[in-house]
């Protein structure tokens, strides 16, 4: 027979904290506790299985349910020495919902249950304070009838407020056991207004009528909500937790209150949290009035002069601080409790693991680890990878006043205060002036690459969390906000306008990378500041994880950025981003307009040196770490100017007519450039740009090696390749330049040559490929891109809103979606490995940095990811866990 | 041990036609002729396999080899009375190439093998004419160094004129024995000068030479190149053939020519040949003397006064008509041999299937199977689908001369002239002035449609095969020549010029679809005439053929087309083209300028009656046929007016300032349409888009049930599905309408939803979209671009390249890329059939009327393919010619 009901109380319980999805966290953790020997009011908890079968039976209950509670009430009643319905010594219960998962939509919680014209007398009786009694049944009327029959508060406090006036009074307390009364009478009639019924005086009518109300309110819209935005299924249920009432407002020696095992702010080892004397959980939470610091240490520290809990009830605070070393201990984690004191005694109403700050968990999961509570391993697996960008970034200070203009995408993490630039051009010139620039546009684009260097901050009021600005902001670890649309750029005039305001050139700005809000003027910022446990935990975790990691870069601080935060080789050195400085970018062009062959290897030649010292400097920044470099990619458009003033001034500069260069644009003009003359197709229409690329690595290969003696192993990297023969020719033309600068300098330099997987043909021909290709990296934002039809540039205009409908779980550019870019890079894994066992494959771009895309990359075995060097941590915990869980899965 | 060598002669063979893998199509076609009692040169087949021995070791021919050619000439000898190297009785030999498939670039012919200094007098000897032995040696040295030593012929030529200046003639009819004898010595003299070794005469020596020359010629790049372009794989190898000399210029009994069994181009059942008497088979070739009819009737048709075979020949004639209609019911198929006569004596010397033009091969196919010479199937196999393409369309007459200016690519079959027009609304108004028009565009978008309805042909100088002007002229059965990049458009100053000629607006031009020609002026054309063969092949076809054929068709006069070409229904009836003319337009434009849904409700209520006729129209045209019909799906910005003067002209009609129409296609432009706020994204975003449109649909049917009683059930499709949730929410749109409609008319719509799977993730997720989705559509187009990444509209400036390189075997975008997106088609039949068995699939869009692609969708079992009206017929017979393929495949 199917056990629905669970009882504990008095030292015992029938469940444990091992059967949460049976009982709920809540009714785990008071089982647990009561196990514990902790002082927990007795009670039942109802379990997820009945909430299931009412589900799937038409609201209805298990049929042996009503005895199986009959019996719970009677083992509550016989700890407690009352009874549910007595007249005399009515047992008063609470009833509150408690899921797997904390979950915020769902019915919470019913105090004082039991109470009724009578029972309300007998409680009075009982306790000596019919004050307190009258009060207790008004809150019972008011939470029940707004929890369960959906009666809203206001109907009740309207009716208090109007009461006050007439008796001349301000507060709450100024009323008395007779207001209460009275009140009452109006309560119960405003039940019957709204809901045609009078309001249920049979304890067991009210008993019943609350756990369904806690079983209804799972499939309440906002639960369901909540539910598919956290990925919570709907068939794990909640349960229903039924316990017998201790009140926290008997008097001087009773109490509430809530408390964290540790500070969770800092992680500091202490006890953190706040009371009051007699007063209801609910009371803590109104803020009517300010709760007290538990502890002295902490009263001084805040400079309050009330007494602390440790003062004012010092027995009681002793066995508290007991109870939560004793819950610590035991569950190996900082514990968040919920206490209450009736007449002097503690009662343990809640102990739940507790949330903290990102500098908490870090220090708690180290300091954990030292005092030998919990494993290297749980340590690892216990921060939020995520959270690290907290800790790496600066951010506004919490308390200062935020004048926020706009709200867009919270593009790349961090925050700065600057001045408005207008253009790339613009912000060089200010930050060359030793002015902080916060860069505005539309949209950037690479021409705008010199500018994002220069400025503190991106702003643009178009484009998604993996525009051109997001992505490259994020590579160079600035703030950005992007798609802020309701800030609309006049370029022309040099103004911004938002929220009613016109901003000009030179005004103060904010970004909030971390929230994507736009702030008027300069705020305070508070500094990262790396401590000691975060190295310490990354030392661990690069201990455990099996991927490597691996950053995007090309530039010397880029390249500095990977090292520092720990990464193990460069895995996508985009060589196009080494061509936008404006010595390199006249080249640049002047290859592009060539007429012919001759002209092009003419600018070609011209670009050779620069590119070869770009890639000496890296070799020997990267000290022998692998450095993946991916040949020229983008079309070739985009380094040409693009409006008619910048044409001019780039026509004058090249000696060539403006008509030309108009001309080539229109040549170069594209309907969707994302799928068109870019990647490989360059290098098969161009062999000589490749062949240029590939020189300069190779010299810069040899002239590192000569200067420092470190053999340099480049990996050389074809894009968006949609064939093998393809590959091939590309292949076939660096070999040939490897022979060739062999014999010029006498000296063979060790390299590879693979490919981007970008296409869904490439995955699909990723057998084939994988014969020529020693390495595969997966481009998973164009495979994005392309295998859902989906244009990161233009997406913003519809894709919030396929997230919020539940079209797609996540934003396919930040978190991989598994079922389809997933399943592609699946199948060119185990097609490439068929081909080519042991065949070095990764990631690269952005999703790289993702945690939850770095636990499917390591369910796929693959060899690394490789993200923007800012995330390099954040990539190095991630693999960590994701080696631990598949680990832990391997042994299941 | 290995067979090398198949001997034939003298009425019998060791090999036979089905042995042409191993023999080649010359080498079994004389082993057939010798089998079936025709006379032939005796002679023997190396097999092909010495071909592969030969390039596996190292250009060696296997040991055996040797003695088995002494065997076969031992052979030819003992039926000729000669032998080989004798210099009394010499057997002179012919070697000639013979591949399984016939192949320019392979060494072709060495003829009078065997002749050297000595043999040559016994042949003057023997034959009694001193100048026909010298001559015919002559010849052999001059061929031999040609393409065994690698000579050129110009070497010899040089000195026979030279020779002829010397002696004061013009013609070498002119020169006797004596003077080839002279020119041998020099002519010897020559291959001393350019080999450095002297002219072979050992007989052995030459034809071995010879040999290893023919197997040789299999990896000349030339050879090669024309494998890798016709797809034969190069491990076919080829045979060499060598046989006894006979010869047709031994006097006037002698002659040798070509003939066809029935006229290759017509189909007419009749002989059909020509032929020179006293000459050689080059001679014919040589084009110096003007071949005569092989019959009276045909060179009374001719009104020829040169002796046809029939009257100088008349004992040859008859034997030779008598073996021509052996080998034609031996074959059962239309041949094309060669012959030639030595002194009254006819010989045998090829025999293959002829090459025809289309009209021919439908009558030739149709005659033979009334003549009981083939089945059904056989003549339904034997027509090129792609050829009906010449017999639907306009041809430019081909005897008229072309003045070409510009080749682009062959977008749209078919031929036309008229005057230049270079606008949409130019070429509409120069129609309604009774002119023809070529529409010329730099490139066309939606815009254009009613300019492009209004010309006879549409050229541009942009764009690829798939291009829109491409695949709207093809909808439409309309020549199109597209991406003629040497053709530079002016359109300020309306004009055009290519190959140093400016052209005017109304000035005269012709394009030739067929060709990519462009061709200055107007040209005769030839109208097409469907003959009753077609229709009795098409009947044959549609008995056969397993999957139905739909058409692509939105207008009614699409739609009589689909029906008039036999389409079973429509596949893909694109909405939007209901769009573009001038009433709808307007409404379309103010729902997309609306700023709210009460505005967008407005427009779409004007559109709800005029779609609602569209379909009215289409429903009745069809007459019960299904039709498929696709929500919206291009993005909003196509609609609206791109030019400054088309805004404000806009602007003013709709009584809306020309800034807002600025505004919203600010809002509206996209980085890459093709993967942006598109397709159903259009029906998530603006649900009352559809709901309109399956309104309009409903009411339609149920109009049409009204008028006519019959039923309707059309078939919604939604466009550019990425998830199940995606399409389950329109589905539920269209679900609600449904069920409003049937309660205000009365009466239930009969209607299935399904969707088009154009986007890779479509494929992979089919198993789930097809939980709800009623049938699916493979969009192949959409699905080439995504999994390639591969813009159709932009594609041009490289694919090209790809496919000449063999990085891709075909422009992808007209036959499907079985190895990618063939493969994604595979995995959406499978996963849809696994979830929903039964479920209709099939392909709309360009790829439906490829036949190649057709084959692939046989195989792959989809239900359906649908295509332009025009390529309705060719889809039936290569339906058809697929469904007999796996059948084939099936029972072997």
């Amino acid at each position: 027979m199917v056990k629905w009901v669970y009882t504990f109380g008095a030292g015992k319980a029938e469940g444990s904290s091992d059967m949460r999805d049976l009982l709920g966290g809540k009714g785990a953790g008071l089982a647990e506790m009561a196990n514990l020997g902790l002082p927990v009011p007795p009670g039942f908890t109802i379990t997820t299985e009945v909430c299931t079968y009412f589900y799937e039976n038409e609201r209805r209950f298990p049929p042996q349910l009503a005895a199986d509670v009959e019996t719970a009430l009677g083992f509550i009643g016989r700890l407690t020495g009352k009874a549910f319905g007595d007249n005399e010594a009515p047992l008063l219960l609470s009833v509150r919902s408690g899921a797997r998962a904390s979950m915020p939509g769902m019915m919470d919680t019913v105090l004082n249950l039991g109470l009724n014209d009578v029972t309300v007398r007998a409680l009075a009786q009982n306790s000596g304070d019919e004050r307190f009694a009258y009060d207790s049944y008004r809150r019972f009327i008011q939470m029940y009838s707004s929890v369960v029959l959906g009666i809203g508060h206001h109907h009740f406090e309207d009716a208090v407020e109007y009461h006050k006036e007439a008796r001349g009074v301000t507060f709450d307390t100024e009323l008395g056991a007779e207001d209460w009364e009275k009140l009452i009478v109006a309560f119960k009639a405003k039940v019957v207004e709204a809901s045609g019924k009078p309001f249920p005086q049979a304890p067991k009518e009210q008993l019943w009528g609350a756990i369904a109300a806690v079983f209804g309110s799972w499939l309440t819209p906002r639960a369901i909500t909540y539910r598919r935005i956290h990925g919570i299924p709907a068939n794990w249920g909640t349960a229903v937790n039924v316990q017998a009432m201790v009140f926290g407002n008997m008097g001087p020696t009773s109490a509430t209150g809530v408390a964290f095992t540790r500070n969770p702010s800092t992680g500091a080892k202490e006890l953190y949290g706040e009371f009051l004397l007699n007063a209801q959980g609910e009371d803590v939470v109104a803020g009517i009035r300010t709760p007290n610091a538990i502890t002295e240490a902490s009263r001084c520290a805040a400079g309050s002069d009330q007494p602390s809990m440790e003062t004012a009830l010092p027995a009681v605070f002793a066995e508290f601080v007991r109870a939560t070393e004793l819950l610590e201990r035991h569950y190996r984690d900082m514990q968040d409790v919920e206490f209450t004191v009736e007449n002097g005694k503690l009662w343990m109403l809640q102990t739940r693991t507790g949330k903290r700050t990102s500098v908490a968990a870090l220090r708690v999961a180290v300091d954990m680890t030292h005092e030998g509570l919990i494993a290297r391993d749980e340590a690892i697996a216990r921060v939020d990878p995520a959270s690290l960008d907290q800790l790496l970034h600066p951010a506004i200070d919490p308390v200062a006043t935020r004048k926020v203009i706009a709200t867009g995408l919270p593009a790349s993490p961090g925050a700065a205060s600057g001045e408005i630039a207008f253009t790339a051009d613009e912000a060089e010139q200010m930050k060359n002036m030793g002015r902080k620039v916060i860069l505005v546009r539309i949209e950037t684009s690479p021409d705008d690459i010199h500018g994002m260097h220069a400025a503190e901050g991106v702003l643009t009021t178009r484009g998604g969390m993996t525009s051109h600005a997001a992505v490259v902001a994020r590579g160079m670890g600035k703030p950005c906000v992007t798609g802020a649309a309701a800030i609309r750029v006049d370029y022309a005039n040099a103004t911004m306008s938002a929220a009613g305001v016109t901003f000009k050139r030179g005004d103060m700005l904010t970004l909030d990378g971390a929230t994507g809000e736009v702030i008027q003027g300069a705020i305070e910022m508070s500094q990262p500041e790396l401590s000691g446990e975060f190295a310490i935990l990354m030392k661990w975790a690069d201990e455990v994880r099996r991927m490597q990691v691996r950053a995007n870069a090309e530039t010397p601080p880029d390249a500095r950025a990977a090292r520092k935060f720990g990464a193990d080789g460069i895995g996508l050195c985009r060589t196009e981003h080494m061509f936008f400085e404006t010595d390199r970018l006249t080249a640049v062009r002047q290859m592009i307009l060539a007429d012919d062959l001759a002209g092009r290897r003419a600018a070609l030649a011209k670009l050779l040196p620069m590119q070869r010292g770009d890639f000496i400097e890296l070799f020997e920044i990267m000290g022998g770490l692998p450095v993946t470099i991916r040949l020229l990619d983008p079309p070739l458009h985009e380094f040409l100017p693009q409006t008619a003033a910048e044409i001019d001034e780039v026509a004058e500069a090249l000696g060539v007519p403006a008509e030309k260069i108009c001309s080539r644009l229109a040549d170069l003009r594209e309907v969707n450039p994302m799928l068109g003359f870019r990647g490989s197709r360059l290098a098969i229409a161009f062999p000589e740009i490749a062949e240029m690329q590939a020189r300069a690595i190779f010299e810069a290969a040899v002239e590192v090696k000569r200067r420092t003696g470190e053999l340099v192993r480049p990996e050389i990297m074809t894009p968006l390749i949609i064939a093998k023969p393809e590959f091939d020719l590309i292949k076939a033309k660096v070999d040939a330049i490897a022979r060739t600068v062999a014999e010029e300098t006498g000296q063979a330099v060790p390299y590879t040559v693979g490919t981007m997987v970008e296409t869904p043909r490439a995955s699909l021909r990723a057998g084939e490929i994988a014969e020529s290709a020693a390495f595969l990296s997966f481009g998973t934002n164009d495979l994005t891109q392309t295998c859902m039809a989906l244009s990161r540039d233009d997406a913003s205009s519809f894709l919030g809103r396929y997230v919020a409908l539940g079209i797609l779980p996540a934003d396919p550019f930040v978190t991989i979606d598994q079922d389809g870019v997933g399943e592609l890079v699946a199948i060119g894994v185990e097609r490439s490995r068929a081909a080519r066992p042991g065949i070095k494959l990764g990631i690269c771009g952005e999703h790289g940095g993702d945690p939850a895309t770095i636990a499917f990359c390591e369910k796929l075995g693959l060899d690394y990811v490789s993200c923007s060097p800012f995330r390099v941590p954040i990539a190095r915990l991630a693999a960590a866990q994701a080696t631990l869980r598949r680990k832990a899965s391997n042994t299941d």
